[in-house]
């Protein structure tokens, strides 16, 4: 498997967590993408959509890091990154989308260049404007944690699944932009069990070897 | 089946075009999204997430569209709205998830006013960023359904899957901003094959007893 990556992209970290977890070895090809590399022929020859991650398997070129790590829980389904219950998996899938559409979207690159090149925000309005879609999806997620049954050592019972794959990196990314994170001591509980597992440690982006 | 719905929530339109193919009748109770009734305690109770939309299931309260398509399609396999074949259902979930993470949060309600309240965005300003969005979006949408195989009648071969369930709502909401749209014609025949199926047609916001 090669997986096509950059040390910062949340949603290639969450793909290496996936892999990792399931101790799957990779090859990586690294896209820097602030220099546009995810832009470039050879890389859309391979992702039509132009983002991060895709990952190579058997000659399949997969893309979209929840599709990637759904397709990863089909072919290599041991251990499981989601329960075995219908309606606990519809609340693992509904922690990741909270990640992956209330949050990430609004906060990624081309949307932070977008305010800037097009909306003449300064830097202070584009760190309010990222804070501000921090507070608010991690707010959401608190309270599914909070308040819907389900929640164990990890977000969802006692093994990772792929709401943890998701959580890390968004915290990760809220860390990084100073975000005041007292508000959400569930969510912060969940992120130091999932830090504690190599897994997670060794996806993380200071780890890779194309970090800056 | 029990779904919290508004005529326009894109999301709940999924749901809704999934739960007629699959033939599952539902009662419908309705949340009006521009008067706040989302954020108000009683859906909260319901949905901690606080977003539409929220089907009631055999006791069990499923939130997030593509999570609850996914509960429907693992309670409920028939009609599939995925593939059997791993790659293809990785790429149907691709598919849905460029709309679900790439274009619609971007566009959503709560995105907008945050742009008109905090920004100072002008209604001309709004609908460039919301063109902006469907433009970029639908452009690697067509993208992968002209150069990845698996394209059919439908996104996915020639039956219906999630990757429509997502597809139909996002070409609404084009339409309703005045997008071009002559830029994707492979999305807008695909859109015209879905439109010509009672269950999307019945889905539509216009057809909803609480449109305005």
């Amino acid at each position: 498997m090669k997986l096509h990556t950059y040390f910062r992209s949340s949603a290639a970290f969450r793909v290496r967590i996936a892999l990792n977890l399931k101790g799957l070895a990779y090859e990586a090809a690294f896209v820097h993408l602030p220099k546009g590399a995810h832009r470039q022929p050879d890389y859309g020859a391979l992702n039509p959509q132009a983002l991060l991650p895709t990952l190579e398997d058997a000659g399949h070129l997969l893309t979209q890091s929840l599709a990637i790590i759904e397709y990863l829980e089909e072919t290599r389904p041991q251990p499981a990154l989601l329960p075995k219950d219908a309606p606990g998996r519809a609340r693992v899938r509904s922690l990741s989308l909270l990640v992956a559409c209330e949050i990430h979207p609004l906060n990624n690159l081309r949307v932070l260049q977008h305010l800037k090149r097009e909306l003449g925000q300064n830097e202070d309005q584009v760190n309010a404007w990222y804070r501000h879609w921090i507070a608010d999806g991690l707010a959401r997620l608190e309270g599914q944690l909070a308040r819907t049954p389900g929640t164990g050592r990890y977000c969802h019972g006692d093994a990772p699944t792929i709401a943890d794959c998701c959580l890390v990196p968004q915290i990760f990314n809220a860390q990084r932009y100073q975000c005041d994170t007292t508000p959400y001591p569930g969510a912060m509980r969940v992120f130091a069990e999932c830090m504690k597992l190599d897994a997670f440690e060794r996806a993380q982006p200071a780890r890779q070897p194309d970090a800056e």
